[in-house]
């Protein structure tokens, strides 16, 4: 199977970090660490059911900046996000991948813009002889966008997008996904395909989305530590968290509705998994010195055996990119194969990689990863 | 279902939290925290297996010391361990207690020993009318014991038991708790029952064991924190961890065979979970100050996608007595519960309690669970 | 020489605390440990200069809430912040205190009720034959006031105080001090004597002040670590950090105005001591869960030789009132030495208490201390 | 002044690290951070008193392992222990510094190799007309030697080394030096020039000695945050921490009885500060995957006011090579120029530097610096 996996922020840091990795495990110059559906439980099922090999996988995408992709990917490597030696022995590859890339296109009415935005995305699987495209957003988070009733149904929303501006960019983005025949997934907390009228598209179409929000790193952390609370029978009274980041995604972060829209998503994992809201919150800061690789700590307080105090700490120093991009490989190569494999709207036994995900799955890492082995044993057969 | 849990160790301080508790909540003073039995997805479960209610639960034992049961819960109250006012509405109550605590008797030969220690323990099953008793190992651990051959087999064991002492302590409290009929769970990292000579026996008897020590702290953060980084597919380079105790347990640990044999149980964990031995050692300190509430450190460093490095460090500020005495009820009325349903021998399926649990069971803390609940759903049917 | 202390905020957790402590040391049940004064380097050199010993120590102050005394040292024995054995043991002491407690009083005017604060302390020192009293405000922390032309001279001052409220409560509470002859000490970042036509008021009264904010946790090792970046010539980049508290410091400082003076307050250091000022910011969370015992973490990211960069973070948690109501009583003791001693105006050699010290002096807490002890030793010649 | 410092282990990590600095210093390639004769306060002192600038200070060595430094700092810089641009910037001159380094020569007696080590020293400071040499032993931590009598003087050492070895390598390099007529400074905890009949050499000779163990990590923050509780009069109970460490120090650290050494160290700075030693130790461990970027963790528990009980925790994460190799620079620069104004024997002033300084100056940090300035105003007098 030849799969396409088109990435809207597609010279950022988690893109670039991505195609930098999807490049060097075709050449072999890497191992697939970090990859979860190169997992030993994983990977024989997903072969079996004819998921894209690293051969088979090309990536292309949209961007609003024009920073060369090597450019950036040479940045990374000074970062330490990449090893720079990669980024040297792919610089071919890397400047032969520009040919893919395409600034984010513009109409007069949203609806003009997302025929151009399909055009580009149908374009290129043509030029691949691609069997199936996802769209991926790793643009950056926007702010929760005002209601409006042209997001209660296709029809009104397709006449809506003639007249106004009704959708953010990402859900734009999955309008033009549908409209082109491909899956979406969203990386980020925006809205993405989470509004009524495009899971009516995607239904129409016959095409898969996943989502929201990466889980890279402190609420990786929180989807495993809470349910030890909870199977323990242990009471979490306090659970507070700040989160220190720098870089692009940081830089966006500092602004108070996209800070929002991020706290709350990290926050979801805890009452449903305790099934009660502990006290704190969940901060994130941007500190430009601390660059690409986060740190973030937690302080977590509860209550044991007749009501005993005690408490735990983590610190969490991660790089979100080197984190999110094995998952942005996996998510593109799952849903490409969902699609093939005939399914359709939302798929919730991606719940695994999300923060914030689809449906009413668990939000216990171990509980969603038994649901995610089920997903690629149902996919070959 | 009428219930003994009889306690090898029961004037410490994991054996009278316990007593507190468990008389605590027949009085019910107080809500099951950290009591596994009364999770809201076990509880109904057990009940239809007619686990003993706190009603139905009597606790005794022996111990070398002879402190009162009331002075060592006053300290306990002092510490923080167990709320002081909970040891004055007790006082009677644990000062009525001490008619079922026995000193540690001793005989001229190890089979004489036995031989007292199981009358001892069956005076108590007649006495309180009880319909099973589980005999539980909470003292101070053991180094690991020299081999003998006479540990190899049931006969062989019974003629070495007369001339000669051939057991460490606690594998003699399981052969004598065997002998008695009753189950025997071993809480700490000792021998236990885990000789085949003493599993000869619980077959022959007909009753169940369980074990070996209770995972209270550090290593059950291990036991769902490593499961992340294998389910992501993630590889760990470096775990190591320091874990400052006082208290008896602390002191006992001081000994370097102790100790040791504490250590190999604490990382067992992380070979199990992750398919190889990371780098790093999990080291025990005794600090007198620190008293009974332990704090134990962690260091993780791991390789992500390109073999970028990260970290994450916690800190675990536990009581280990407030921690362990609920598994402590917990295992008594499972494993009474389970010799009524009519097993014998080891009982796998309570690895979730457990830093080295018999058999081959996960290592993951949920898939432990998942066994649990199993477990449950079995002995009501 | 006998002293008396007048609180300002007599019934919250540092005053009690500080009450109990005088009372505790007076009856000798307690070693005075965390008291600066009683320092072996300290204490010879104020003995000389006959600072109040404990029996010759009186407490008194104002307050807008009725708690009893007695009730909220019980409350606080209950919390761990002091022991509950010595509140028992001086209850008699603690009701008999209820005498030097007034409500903080209010009249038509801020003249007025300036007037009716000055009548009380000035009883208080009548009463029980005072050699000098400091004021010493320990309320909650105010958001910083509107500037008010009256603020610049005394005449300015005196004029509207008849007409209008010019000046907010701390500043109140150091006007009426300063007018009934006593010292004025100021434990919070609120106002308090910091107005050019308060100081010109204590100059002309002959009383010296002191203050502000009392650097008790976080920004306690800030100024001890701070200086060792910058005297081993390495580069601080960022220095973020939280404090998570509850109590009910902690609720006023939900409010973000309050919030804003006291992070303020808590990020000089920083600057004063590196001589530039690094990326970050100070966070201060209210968790009620947290209670008196504040966590704090900070995260200090620094580049050292040829710009290699490193880390260091650290946790402190500490119990504010334990950690403040001593050095209350070093304040009191030390400023009323000091009236004796003839000093009026600013002290700013007690800079070693503050977070926000008056005057130009070093902020390392070395250097603090070395003029510190130059002050006791002035003090006794 | 034109000054060298002779590394004993001049091919190790702190030496190369060392010598590219040195290199990028004079190249005007780097600013001098970390360097503590560079600091605003001390630079015009020292220059005023003729130290020596970066143009004139000549590094050379002696070492018993053969690696290229230029391969040895390519392996620093791939660890970004030093900047791998810096590395390559410098080529030609590490490989010029070939030139200077000797194999640790080794003759039939102790009292030979003194010769030939004394030669190869003399021979460098003639090759490059230098005013003063340092010698600075940087080699692996050695374990305590036995007692000698003749360790006691002169002329009992001088017949000894002809006849049977009594030194340990560290004090044999240091009697090389005092009789090559250069100061010495030992950079580790080994013996050193810590031996009466060394002393009386290096007054014989009119040379000075430093030492012992620089200090770079964790004691660095011991020595700023004890004093903080030492000068709050707050009880200092317990002081845990660990080390982890990889790299050759690491490796040789392994060795219990180096590791002894070496703790032994780590700990002085509590006693000599609080004036009592607090419970718990400080553990050394060698992780390999760790590498040059140590991690420690220190668990410190305290008694505040009334004893009430606080805690504080720091993790530190830093480079011990870039910590240590700037300080090196330091103490060959700062015990040259002591050389030349006249001083011999211990320089006690420079404690600043060092976990186990000489003489009985006082272990706080800011008080050793305040010490460290003085000495250095004398020396431009």
């Amino acid at each position: 199977m030849r799969t396409g996996i088109w990435l809207i922020g597609a010279r950022g840091s988690v893109a670039v970090t991505a195609t930098v990795g999807a490049l060097a495990l075709r050449a072999r110059l890497v191992e697939p660490t970090g990859c979860v559906t190169e997992s030993p439980a994983l990977a024989p099922l997903l072969a079996a059911a004819g998921l894209a090999g690293w051969s088979d996988l090309v990536i292309g995408g949209h961007d609003v900046v024009p920073t060369p992709v090597l450019k950036k990917a040479e940045a990374l490597g000074a970062a330490g996000v990449v090893p720079a030696r990669l980024v040297a022995a792919l610089a071919a590859e890397l400047t032969a991948h520009e040919d893919d890339l395409r600034a984010l296109p513009a109409g007069a009415a949203q609806a003009d813009t997302a025929g151009l935005i399909a055009a580009d995305v149908t374009a290129f699987r043509e030029r691949h002889a691609l069997d199936s495209v996802a769209v991926i957003n790793v643009s950056t988070t926007e702010p929760a966008p005002p209601p409006h009733p042209a997001h209660a149904d296709l029809a009104s929303l397709r006449s809506a997008l003639i007249r106004e501006p009704v959708l953010p960019p990402s859900a734009l983005a999955a309008y033009a996904a549908f409209s082109a025949g491909c899956g979406y997934v969203d990386f980020t907390p925006s809205t993405g395909a989470r509004l009524p009228a495009l899971h009516e598209l995607a239904l129409a179409n016959g095409v898969p989305y996943a989502g929201n929000d990466g889980k890279t790193g402190e609420t990786l952390v929180k989807s495993v530590l809470a349910p030890m609370f909870a199977l323990r029978n242990l009471r979490v009274n306090t659970w507070s968290g700040i989160n220190l980041l720098g870089g692009g995604d940081g830089a966006n972060l500092a602004d108070p509705a996209a800070n929002a829209a991020k706290v709350a998503s990290k926050q979801r994992v805890l009452s449903d998994v305790l099934g009660y809201q502990p006290q704190g919150t969940s901060r994130i800061d941007y500190v430009e010195d601390i660059g690409d690789f986060k740190t973030a700590w937690d302080l977590i307080t509860f209550s044991g055996f007749l009501g005993t105090g005690m408490r735990v700490e983590f610190t969490w120093h991660g790089c979100d990119s080197a984190l999110a991009a094995p998952l942005v490989l996996d998510l593109g190569r799952l849903t490409a194969a969902a699609q093939l494999a005939g399914r359709a709207g939302p798929l919730p036994e991606l719940a695994f990689f999300f923060k914030d995900p689809l449906g009413s799955s668990s939000a216990g890492l171990t509980e969603q990863w038994t649901t995610l082995v089920d997903f690629a044993r149902g996919l070959s057969t």
